[in-house]
């Protein structure tokens, strides 16, 4: 559920590229008049200001905040007003673009972690956007075999998108899960086929079969296989499937944790997810670490940033 | 180039929906009126055709010639007044449930003969025909795992659709690609990251470079493999990404050649190059078996079929 909160009466797209540009022009930005609009507005609601705003004043909205903001702030409010597939086709680029174990893990989110439809518009916009496929970039930029195999899968996946769920299959194929951790062969073939093929809701009844069956949770036993890139990804890909709202908790916290604070992370994590399950982020963030995720944004940021994260989780400022 | 004569002054698709309704309606069915009319119009009239028929006699045109037409040409018919996705989707479902070699030519043909929208497009009308994935039915129908592999990884891709070439990936793809046939390991991931990520015209660049370099053309090599089945589905896989046309002569040349025709590869061939590269197949056909394609279809086919074909084809009967 979203956590965006859109007013009962919405102004009028032109309405909204008035303000907008009343804030960006002359001396300093009013960022207040810019969180305020754009931080109330959803998905199709910001489409229609981008493009109003490029018919009324003849520049790009984006372009225009870009030069005008920056910091967390600003990447933060361009995240939000880029088309969503276009924004994560540019989180992936980046992403992909940085050093570390955790460049892979938004690969995972945008390809388990959301509609098949979504996934499908992400890879059209990686296209449209850097002139070669997210796949070829994967191939090119992850070294290591068996996470390449594994991410090139699960990036071209294009899952049914409907709850079918066969228990036959569920218990196969969770005996061939086990047999690949138990051999800790889990770059096997077969487990990427059943991650990258099979609808979520199959992969959930898969996973529940294998606790039932082989007593630990399926991550649980990726885990004890070792603390490679590879366990840690296919970690996060069974979260992903099986409780997205798990996985994004723990970024969240991870984000916050210790001395500064990964402000990409906590973006990253608020952003994408503002409009697809961050209510259910926050209920799973209360009892996993007994603390709001409302108090951890306001204990890490400060500012503009601040101001617009909490616009984003609900707040009313 | 297409090779179906659309007349230069279409009637409206309330005409042509009235021209089909009278066609199969009372006693016996007029082939003729159905040819003349569907094998003239092209796949966004056809559509139109459809939409109308439906709106105005409440029922299916594909129902209602799959209950008027038999045998090869009422397959025909059906397939070419079908939205081409979902033919071309319908066509992998039925391939995949045959025994032998051949039924998984045309999952290459669809991967990797035609535009990545329309790949898309086809994965799209599987899962809404058929409640999962096309990569699903590949893994569960394909016992062979180099070959399903392969497969999956073709039908998962989506090119980048414009012409791109690096000449330093060129040759080290054509390195990468005959250091595994020299080693026989042609399901190496390498292998099939390679082809199924890769924008046409990089593939393109690629194999000219293989042939400039080793001597030999990556086909001619992948033959040299052996005579199974990863290798025979791997030389279609080259020529359908190199030069589609020769692919699609070699189909037809197959389908006519020794005792009895077989006519549902003739078909596919015809109907689902028709609007692509058709006169290229014909041009391609002459050249190598100096004789014309439109000769095999007189020679191996009669009837209501016949015409159809021919029609397709671009006769004027």
């Amino acid at each position: 559920m979203s956590t965006v909160r859109v007013p009962d009466v919405v102004p009028s797209p032109t309405q909204d590229s008035e303000r907008l540009r009343t804030a960006v022009q002359g001396w300093g930005t009013d960022e207040k008049a810019i969180i305020w609009v754009l931080g109330h507005r959803n998905a199709s609601q910001r489409k229609k200001i981008r493009e109003t705003y490029q018919e009324l004043y003849k520049e790009s909205l984006i372009d225009r905040l870009q030069s005008e903001l920056s910091g967390d702030f600003g990447k933060a409010v361009i995240l939000w007003t880029l088309d969503p597939p276009e924004r994560d086709a540019k989180l992936a680029n980046d992403f992909l673009k940085k050093k570390g174990p955790n460049k892979l893990q938004v690969i995972v989110e945008i390809a388990c972690a959301t509609s098949p439809q979504h996934l499908l518009a992400v890879r059209q916009s990686y296209c449209s956007l850097f002139n070669r496929s997210l796949e070829e970039d994967i191939v090119s930029k992850v070294p290591l075999l068996p996470l390449r195999k594994l991410l090139v899968g699960l990036v071209s996946s294009y899952r049914y998108d409907g709850e079918v769920v066969d228990g036959e299959v569920a218990e196969l194929e969770a005996a061939k899960l086990h047999d690949a951790v138990e051999r800790k062969q889990l770059d096997h073939d077969d487990v990427v086929h059943i991650l990258s093929t099979r609808n979520l809701f199959q992969l959930r009844a898969t996973f529940q079969f294998y606790k039932q069956k082989y007593g630990k949770s399926i991550d649980q036993d990726i885990k004890s296989c070792g603390t490679g890139d590879l366990e840690s990804i296919l970690q996060i890909v069974v979260w992903c499937i099986d409780r997205p709202e798990k996985h994004f908790a723990e970024v969240v916290r991870a984000s916050v944790l210790g001395l500064g604070t990964d402000e990409d992370s906590l973006t990253r994590a608020i952003i994408t997810r503002a409009e697809i399950d961050l209510m259910k982020i926050r209920g799973e963030y209360h009892d996993a670490y007994a603390t709001s995720l409302d108090n951890a944004v306001i204990d890490d940021t400060s500012g503009d940033y601040k101001d617009f994260l909490l616009t984003l989780l609900g707040a009313r400022l």
